[in-house]
């Protein structure tokens, strides 16, 4: 744990120096995490500079999705790990040229419990829960909601096609994480996207100013 | 390890004498295991007489919606376990009545990797992925699918509005686990579900034939 924890430091001494902004992303499988950075790349570029670091147990899908939208992506694999650990990170960050980085993308492995209380030296913990998986998961899954600093509800899209209760998923956030920012958005139509990016944006800003 | 494996075991001779068949049901947060049981219970009801425990990290509410559709519901809570273990199912099975049961619903922890590899003592394990997941599933989490006895894919009646492609899921599927049946279903709609009560209905007669 100790070391764990130091390894975390490190790397979060070496993002700093750099003035990138590290964003660790924890959803469910399949809550459309790389769909949304991707979307939020794009938009944030080319002022806000952006690469990924790709967590999976198996695979490196997400990774070539990434590249093939044109952002340098690292793939790390698990190889039936839970989530991602801090020494994972540091081995990716010594393949990312950060001096070419503002915001660096951590997309954890699909998993609402076990990235939870894992620090990996990131800035921001954003939790993405797709309206798909329903209005209940901050009451079943706390945890990763009461650590976050920004949720994100996805596919709102398909909203009207499902029973999706905003209010309920809110007021359960809310008694979590007091004020954290809750955004809906459809990184599929763009719906709701510009919010989500306004807020990143002031804080990539903020990091490179530091 | 072999202290689990011997749970797992003494679980499973439990059910066996009881005629039991225990069936763990494996899935994502949000992927519909608590909808999909409640409508496979109401559709094997009353000639299979079903039961659930309900495993989750916090909260009761899947417990509490299982009761609310007549059937009767164990919640165990893991207090942040990733997966429910043989010991917490045989403490939840010295609250069911074994003799009036003919199938025992496993609800596992809504987790994609972390059940994967843990013995209960049950006899069948089904993996459900909806399609709002995405068609890449079996490639990210290979251990949960290559164990299963049975695939359903849930909440079919969304496919229309997102991208899925079944074959390239299926082939996934088949890849890692040969013939394993894939069940495409809505479990809201009933679309599919007849497919799956057969097979099902079929394993449980044979387990109060043995």
């Amino acid at each position: 744990m100790a070391a764990a924890q130091a390894t975390a430091e490190s790397n979060r001494g070496l993002l700093d120096r750099a003035g990138v902004l590290a964003v660790n992303m924890m959803a469910s499988p399949g809550a459309g995490k790389t769909t949304l950075i991707v979307e939020t790349a794009r938009r944030l570029s080319p002022s806000v500079r952006c690469a990924v670091v790709e967590g999976d147990v198996a695979g490196d899908l997400d990774a070539r999705a990434v590249e093939e939208a044109g952002f340098s992506a690292v793939q790390i694999n698990t190889g039936g790990g839970c989530h991602l650990r801090a020494d994972m990170l540091a081995a990716a960050l010594a393949e990312v040229d950060l001096n070419a980085v503002d915001v660096l993308f951590i997309e954890n492995v699909g998993n609402l419990i076990c990235p939870a209380g894992v620090p990996l030296g990131e800035h921001l913990r954003v939790v993405v829960s797709s309206t798909a998986e329903g209005d209940d998961k901050p009451v079943k899954y706390p945890t990763v909601f009461r650590n976050a600093d920004a949720v994100v509800v996805s596919k709102w899209d398909i909203a009207p096609y499902i029973s999706f209760d905003l209010e309920r998923y809110t007021d359960a956030v809310r008694r979590l994480n007091g004020e954290v920012p809750v955004f809906t958005l459809s990184a599929r139509t763009g719906e709701g996207v510009e919010a989500w990016i306004d807020w990143l944006r002031a804080r990539a800003d903020g990091a490179r100013g530091a």
